[in-house]
């Protein structure tokens, strides 16, 4: 299954059958002070260098997220989409818990966004999924409710059932527009909720074959050795059928063990792409 | 499932409970041309340097092979397993594709040993499953027979099948000393047969639950970042249900790759194992 997003100029795929999608995460001021003073400010000027690094990361996809207390955020957000879309021709992640702000963020956006995200709580489904449906947009979905996070693969498949049901038979959204979250949580917490997440990724590509993404660096949060951890979880997560994470685009040691696994798990015909970004490093010095 | 090798004073276990056991694979002339002449001359001197990097580097086990043309392998091989046994309390892979040579090994090591290995083929089952037998060793066996190596995991399942009915109902070898090799490939010639690989591990982890090990390096062999690509395909295999593998235990990022996976797969309890070897490393600058 193909989820398509496009910039003004740009399509990115989305697929089992395609390298692995690399959504930057870093236009985001969660735990970065001087960007949220910034932003409170008024200065957007920080997503110039966050853009850059992580297109030359090798991102194919950039999440912009402009969650600042105290500060405006619809606005924020409507001017960082028109900025990160004059900076790169990458497609963008619209990222916010708060409806307005992802209505505001999708009216100035040109092309195809990714809206993240929906969850399965029905007052969420309801304010967000005819966004989506309205901007035609592809939408991150969760399948967490107003209880707490599910913690059985079981019951993450449940909730996504019910997601899949609302989003493509209520509101009409293409199912290869929906791209479910199996949900990462921190190793460090809990040394089993990585084996959920990786048993909910399996029954969900076995169950929908939708794509999926999740937020890595949830993983590793509080643990030494973070991109050693992300390296081995996203690998791990590749081959259950994870196609997609939103994550550090600036790390090689991450970004590698993706193009790692697509040449493993058959997504770079003839090693071709591995071959050339060895190359490409090589003559970088 | 454990199989339980020891040395005459160190046990090493290796189930899929427990840490993803690395067993060294440099104890081997292959590809190296100064330590066949040094073999070829009788000076094992050489393996002093081996074991030691192994041991640093984080190896359960050795695997010791003395395979060099125009060598008397029979007598090398028992030299190297004294010599080896005299420098380290790790438990010893005997490998060899040479029956009298295997017989020789097993005669002097002390403690039980892993033998590398048997195939399929009933002229090897019946030369070397007696002496594994005999001697109370646990062995490395390939699902391939007197043909070319099955590309099809069903074919490698029924060949495994045909081990465990022959090593277990004939000969008597309890079956968690049975470890199958689900026989890894070069992704550089053909990039399915990872997939090939991995759901044979898949498959043989259903259907027996016995442990396996492979050739890691032979993966990335031919293929530039040789590491990186180690260090995905194992994390990918361990998630699979591979349980060691015989690799490059002086490669910081394939071994730091297996402890990732023990730690994600929930085989390193509240992550100390991990935590402990950063601040190994932090100490040691």
């Amino acid at each position: 299954m193909h989820t398509v997003l496009g910039s003004a100029s740009t399509k990115v795929v989305i697929g089992d059958d395609q390298p692995f999608c690399v959504i930057g995460e870093r236009i985001n001021p969660t735990g970065r002070k001087k960007f949220q003073e910034q932003l409170r400010a008024g200065d957007l000027s920080q997503i110039e260098a966050d853009v850059a690094a992580q297109v030359e990361g090798g991102a194919h996809v950039l999440d912009v997220n402009m969650g600042v207390p105290l500060a405006d955020e619809v606005d924020l957000l409507s001017r960082a989409v028109r900025l990160a879309q004059s900076l790169t021709d990458l497609p963008l992640c619209i990222d916010s818990s708060v409806v307005e702000a992802l209505d505001a963020g999708l009216a100035v956006y040109q092309g195809k966004a990714l809206v993240n995200s929906v969850t399965a709580e029905d007052e969420r489904l309801d304010a967000i999924l005819p966004l989506v449906k309205r901007y035609g947009a592809a939408v991150i979905a969760l399948p967490n409710d107003e209880d707490e996070i599910p913690m059985s693969a079981d019951r993450r498949l449940e909730l996504t059932d019910k997601i899949i049901d609302t989003a493509a038979g209520v509101h009409g959204i293409p199912i290869e527009d929906i791209v479910i979250d199996p949900l990462a949580m921190p190793i460090g917490a809990d040394t089993s909720v990585v084996g959920v997440t990786l048993e909910t990724i399996s029954k969900i590509r076995a169950a929908y074959g939708v794509n999926m993404t999740l937020g890595a660096s949830n993983v590793s949060f509080g643990m030494p050795g973070r991109h050693t951890i992300g390296a081995a979880f996203l690998a791990m997560a590749a081959k259950c059928g994870l196609t997609s994470a939103i994550m550090d685009a600036r790390s090689p040691q991450i970004v590698e063990a993706v193009r790692a696994a697509d040449l493993l798990l058959g997504n770079d015909a003839w090693g071709a792409n591995w071959i050339a970004a060895h190359r490409a490093k090589q003559a970088a010095g």
